[in-house]
């Protein structure tokens, strides 16, 4: 129980980094041990450390950088990973995704993520409307 | 280097039994013993075995079963855990996938599959043209 939690925690982290546009603790929650791959909607597959946070850097300090929100989120611990699947509602819209963390010491380390399209927002929550002009 | 090739074969053995409608291959491709999940693009999440594998009944006895093909798939072995990531092309399109693998016996049982859109196809594909009338 207390696993799922904390892999729960380190799936908030990396969201709050990229709320946040905080690149330090970003560079923190991806592993530096394991090959780590990202596939973002849209873009080519990412292999390695330096591709990942580059993609990082690039979409936090863009025009654009994302005002993200991880929800309804759920953990799966898998020999010896640890998986989450959750809702990620950027603005107004809502993406899927899968994280994929390991154990590196006491904390979990992200090591693959892919986030893409989903038809609507996770039960419960609504379509924040669109403001419109009168 | 043989757990990679037994990995990639996994993962070649679930797009040859989406691509050939055989559900009972998919049902043996599948984990048994561990939470599936599975996010296909513009779906909600599914979770757990019996949803995930109505999911594939669903899809491979669609109107449009997909002639689906993987591509470019590159393999990591992570704590336990077997990730594949590759192209899926499905007619004329392309998407990317996330696949990810635990040991079960001597084999390796799916336990989640996301795919999602992808901007070009893999390096040294071309996107095959659609026939255009006369």
């Amino acid at each position: 129980m207390r696993e799922i939690e904390t892999l729960l925690f380190a799936n908030e982290t990396f969201y709050r980094a990229v709320a946040d546009q905080d690149m330090d603790a970003l560079e923190g929650v991806w592993s530096v041990a394991v090959p780590v791959s990202c596939l973002h909607p849209g873009w080519p597959p990412l292999h390695g450390r330096d591709e990942v946070m580059e993609s990082w850097r690039r979409i936090i300090n863009g025009p654009a950088p994302p005002a993200i929100e991880c929800h309804a989120a759920t953990a799966h611990l898998i020999g010896g990973t640890g998986l989450v699947t959750c809702y990620e509602k950027i603005g107004a819209e809502w993406l899927i995704a899968s994280n994929l963390f390991v154990r590196e010491g006491q904390d979990w380390a992200m090591v693959h993520h892919q986030s893409g399209p989903v038809s609507q927002p996770p039960e419960g929550d609504e379509i924040t409307p669109t403001p419109q002009a009168n």
